[in-house]
């Protein structure tokens, strides 16, 4: 049966939604960046008028909690655009979105759809007629693929994108998409900066907070489909039965959107809590216990996803305090969690206690022997860098170095070292720079991206770490633009080779606006963003700049650390000669990490891209730059450059107001100034301190700082957040 | 000029109302209790005419940022409550709400109304005729008076009373109504459970959270007009110029809302900070640096409160390292605010580290031999009860005893001692009972309220504290009812002879519904709730029960703490004989510290309140009570009676589901759960307890203890919140 709308009620239709919309307008609450990405207000007329046509009723299945949770969505976002709810359907209506599976759509499958090759978690949206009447389809081998497929359909709404001759297709070239949490079990976030943890540990299981659906909502929205729910340097108390109950209630949550969650796991926690004598990974009592307690978890959990694991890294407890290699601690581990389908993901961050080597390559030396000697259900979690998520670093060397250990791609969202929530930087460009390096390590196009998404040495296992920026705060990230590295991350894990310039665009339409000048104008200032970071804290390869322990700010002069390897002079080695680290063979020889095509490139002083000398080489003040200024000149002008750079972004959000509603653009404003004073802060004590080396005037017409170096070294921030 | 709006154009809105809610409830977000108690959501349609009629049109200057307030409060309001927004008019309309004060409202002016007697704060509501038409007056003598009126006026419509013959004169009888946040620098907020501090230091002073307005809002509608930003336990960085700043963009947050900021300062802030070499407060370099301090301060905030100061109690510095008096102390203080009009707020919560006398004597001992040693501007803050907060304490024995001496009552909304957030506590009913207490200082009905509000020593000075239960939860409070306490705390610091159970019903009928069935039952589940709460932790004056240091659950065993008069063992002092601490003249001597008329009732076995038993003798097991059970068997009849009470309460709150928002009964009901458990674990582990003191049987028909003692004393919990 097939019925068709009138006119006129469509028209009465638009009449009440223009009413009904300026009236809760007087009502609503102010925005505050609750809704993120899935704020579905409504569209202009034509937009709706358009898209109303195609979507005036739902035929779906309701027979999981996932398709629920897809027709919900879909209700909810159709219902927010358009202003109108399509009715549910059991049988097909003209201008139908036809949502499902072959199993739980007869439709669809009689429309045998081309699906095979979309995996359990791809999709297909397709406009199709069906019966003599047009439809739209969303359709997917299984339930959370037509979760996946409802988000996309949405989000061609959100944009403005016609749906008039719908042909996608899409699967994640990822499989394992994993925010993970560094959240304490007292609800603090280290380097966290949006507020406490959004779990709630105290009042769990008995109440599971309904914030946690909604962000869920959030990552099914954009692929991600696991979450580590506690802090990497984890207390074994997550492992006991009282707080795997809790786990399992939040796993509940999840669970309807495709998420699963994980746990970081304390290596020695069959001493803390199993009253084991040891952790030593050979120990059979040591690999029992591992099995009970995998066991224990999975009688609560049956989809948990598994461990995350820090040994040996930063003082936390690993198989080498028994003689064991990291690949036995992981297989221990994996053994445990094997029978149930469980991975570890087993962190290669880690550096010596007592550095004498570099510690860009202690990683390296440390995993690279091990390649080949993990058991099939490890990845192995490796930065995105060689050192610590700075602004900027050359990919890390571990990637096209370990061909038969799949390498699980480690971002950090939160900005531990890119101004925390206060300053704009939009990570996209970060994330597209390192996943479009080329490792060569299979010659020309080994690209990063093919080694996390298992093509290059074809993994069996693939995944993608972010460490996540959401906390308690009301708009979930510490800021309104910290918002898009969420999103960003979750675009790029699905996609490795997606577009920071496309997602930028994505994010900023359906978050604020699809007002062509408003939308070129902030993508345009999110794509320039990062790089302006890079320019008023660390250009041209400088790196770990930071102030000690809080990393907030700029301390160069650095020396207050017990280990000479995080100290800000071991990074940027500045002497009256010059400034930078000699990575080269004739320096520390890190850059033979590399494979042979890059190291040619990075460890030739007249090769290596400007943008990461100072990584590489240790540089006279006086060297010409290719800009024809000297190292000292070229250092100064990219400092500068970064202050102005933030100045810019002021007056572009100024000139946005128009096009965001009041309270989110005084929040961005006020934070850009936030930002502005920092940048100058950053260039003007990096200037004063470099300048005691350089020990030359600043070029013609660029300030001088505002204070004397030492006013900058004075100053004290015993409450950072984030520690 | 009148104007008189047709019925025609009534029914039109009406209708457009009706439409319009309809709309906004499918768009609107769930309720999460953000809104605390002005909600000011659609009244019924009767009641939304009925108003209608006296709320056409809002008549006020808007001259100051505090009328601006007040008008957008009640335009927002009306708005809320009757769907629709009375116009704002220079010139007198029918049906107006006159709004002022006689200096910015000229028709106030010429109603010559009896405000002299109202104060600087009171506010007069009354029906009067204007140039022939009938209107609403909302008088003060200022803009801040006009503000309370408002909120008051609009209480009046939340709740569903008559307001065609108004006649309402309202005025504090205490000064100073403050709310105490122990909040650190860090925005942990200690014996917090409702997330961290609303007060965001870190980017203070650039970005000021719109949250901050809410809060003033909340604030003002209850009276609130005083705020210490930090916790008791202080840190002297929030005396520095970086922290000065920050208070200050706070102050002109609240400042519009009539409410002064405070600070905790710590005593030896000018070591610390100063550079001093000692804190001592008769030195003339220590007044002069608190001189300059106070001058600093007051150039950024020109009507800053004063301080609160925790001196000598707990391990933080004081006078007392200096062989000086806590006089000596706060005078140095208040000589350096008293220039600008400020007050010292010293505390009175102190006990020897060394102590060797009763602790509820200690205080009494220490402040008494001070009365009238303390300048004008300095207040004793003194708990309600002469230990810590307790589910139940006799109200503290300097009330009365110090007539020179302005006392500044505290209470504790933030339930540190009765179940954190989730246990439902209606304090109203404590409030009550402390402010009725007579402390026969001048004979009979010397209650603690004419202490506190001064009349009965005539204090120039006066004023009440509260420990703020307010975080960054969504709901503020951390749950639903705990709102009601800092609602309660207002509405008794405002009138502190108020009743706990129409204050109640107001915030009901204001936070939930008007519905006669609903307001009647909640109102009977708060007005029992805390008597429940003390029958499952603290029965027949038994205190100090709970846990070490977290002060979670119920550890009445424990002798972990380094302090003896910390430690439960101290206070309930079980033997094989009987139970409770004699602090008769035969025992500690406590008791004496009270007026002879109070002393001969509590110091009498025969005559004090089973309410008070435990509290001041240690009675026989068998002790015949006057229910005609033993002192054993009424022991365990009032736990068990605390766990009944808590099902019973569950009971009442499922049936009543048709009369709330599904989130906020879900939340609610989520919360009731885990207090049976936990009323079930005190009860079962006290008896478990006291048991093995009295040797005998459970009365017949009582459930035994659910599990053996050990397993209840071999609880752990590293992460209980508020620490």
């Amino acid at each position: 049966m097939i019925r068709h709308g009138s006119t006129i009620v469509r028209h009465a239709s638009t009449i009440a939604v223009f009413l009904l919309a300026l009236a809760c307008a007087g009502t609503a609450r102010p925005e505050d960046g609750y809704d993120l990405w899935l704020r579905y207000r409504p569209l202009d007329a034509p937009s709706q008028a358009r898209y109303r046509v195609a979507a005036q009723s739902i035929v779906a299945a309701r027979d999981s909690a996932t398709m629920r949770a897809a027709v919900a969505e879909l209700q909810r976002g159709l219902r927010g655009l358009l202003g109108s709810e399509p009715a549910l359907h059991e049988e097909l209506t003209a201008g139908a979105i036809v949502l499902g599976t072959p199993r739980n759509a007869p439709a669809i499958a009689a429309l045998k759809l081309p699906l095979d090759a979309l995996g359990r978690e791809g999709y297909l949206l397709r406009s199709a007629t069906i019966a003599g009447a047009p439809a739209i389809v969303i359709a997917a081998n299984d339930d959370v693929g037509a979760l996946y497929g409802t988000f996309h359909f949405l989000r061609l709404l959100q944009t403005q994108q016609p749906i008039e001759r719908l042909d996608v297709r899409s699967s994640p070239r990822v499989q394992l998409r994993v925010l993970d949490h560094w959240d304490n079990l007292d609800r603090h976030v280290v380097r966290g900066y949006a507020g406490e943890s959004i779990w709630d540990w105290w009042k769990l299981p008995d109440y599971v907070d309904p914030r946690y659906t909604d962000y869920a909502r959030a990552n099914a929205s954009i692929g991600v489909n696991g979450a580590v729910l506690n802090n990497v340097d984890a207390n074994a108390e997550i492992l006991t039965p009282r707080y795997v109950a809790k786990v399992a209630a939040i796993a509940g949550a999840l669970r309807p959107y495709g998420i699963r969650v994980y746990l970081s796991a304390r290596f020695s926690a069959p001493i803390e809590i199993g009253g084991l004598a040891t952790a030593d990974p050979l120990d059979p009592a040591v690999r029992a216990w591992w099995a009970a307690k995998a066991d224990e978890i999975y009688g609560e959990i049956p989809d948990f996803g598994g461990f995350l694991v820090k040994a040996n890294s930063e003082g936390q407890p690993g198989p080498q305090d028994y003689g064991r290699s990291h690949a036995d601690g992981a297989n221990a581990l994996a053994a445990a969690l094997a029978p149930h389908g469980g991975v570890v993901m087993w962190r290669a961050f880690v550096y010596s206690q007592h550095a004498t080597e570099d510690r860009a390559a202690q990683a390296f030396d440390q995993f690279k022997p091990l390649d080949g000697r993990f058991a099939a259900n490890v990845l192995l979690q490796v930065k995105n860098g060689p050192i610590d998520f700075q602004p900027r670093e050359p990919f890390h060397p571990l990637f096209g170095a370990m061909p038969k250990t799949p390498l699980m791609l480690e971002f950090q969202i939160t900005k531990e070292y890119l101004g925390f929530a206060t300053h704009l930087a939009y990570l996209g460009t970060l994330f597209e720079e390192t996943l479009s390096a080329d490792t060569f390590a299979r010659g020309q196009g080994s690209t990063v991206a093919k080694v996390v998404d298992g093509s290059l040495h074809g993994y069996a296992l693939t995944g993608i770490a972010g460490v996540a920026n959401v906390g308690s705060d009301r708009n979930w990230s510490g800021s309104q633009f910290d918002q898009a590295n969420w999103y960003a991350f979750g675009r790029f894990a699905w996609s490795p080779e997606g577009s920071a310039r496309a997602v930028a665009e994505e994010w900023a339409r359906m978050t604020f606006s699809n007002e062509p000048r408003f939308v070129q104008s902030v993508v345009e200032m999110m794509m320039v963003s990062r790089e302006t970071v890079v320019d008023y804290m660390t250009p041209l390869g400088l790196a770990h700049l930071m102030g000690s322990h809080h990393h907030y700010g700029p301390a160069p002069w650095a020396e207050d650390l017990e280990r000479p390897d995080q100290r800000p002079v071991y990074f940027h080695r500045a002497d009256k000669d010059g400034l930078g680290f000699d990575r080269t063979r004739s320096g520390s020889g890190a850059v033979t990490r590399y494979a042979p095509e890059v190291a040619r490139v990075f460890g030739d002083v007249d090769k290596v891209p400007e943008k990461y000398l100072l990584w590489f080489h240790h540089v006279p003040w006086d060297r010409r730059m290719a800009s024809g200024r000297t190292l000292w000149e070229e250092l100064v002008a990219h400092y500068s450059r970064g202050v102005d750079g933030v100045a810019a972004l002021q007056r572009q959000w100024a000139g946005l107001a128009a096009y965001v509603d009041p309270e989110r653009h005084a929040e961005v404003t006020a934070f850009l100034a936030i930002q502005a004073r920092e940048a100058r802060w950053w260039r003007d004590a990096c200037i004063a301190y470099f300048q005691t080396f350089a020990q030359r005037p600043l070029p013609a017409g660029l300030d001088p700082p505002e204070h004397p170096l030492d006013d900058y070294e004075r100053l004290r921030f015993p409450f950072a957040p984030g520690r």
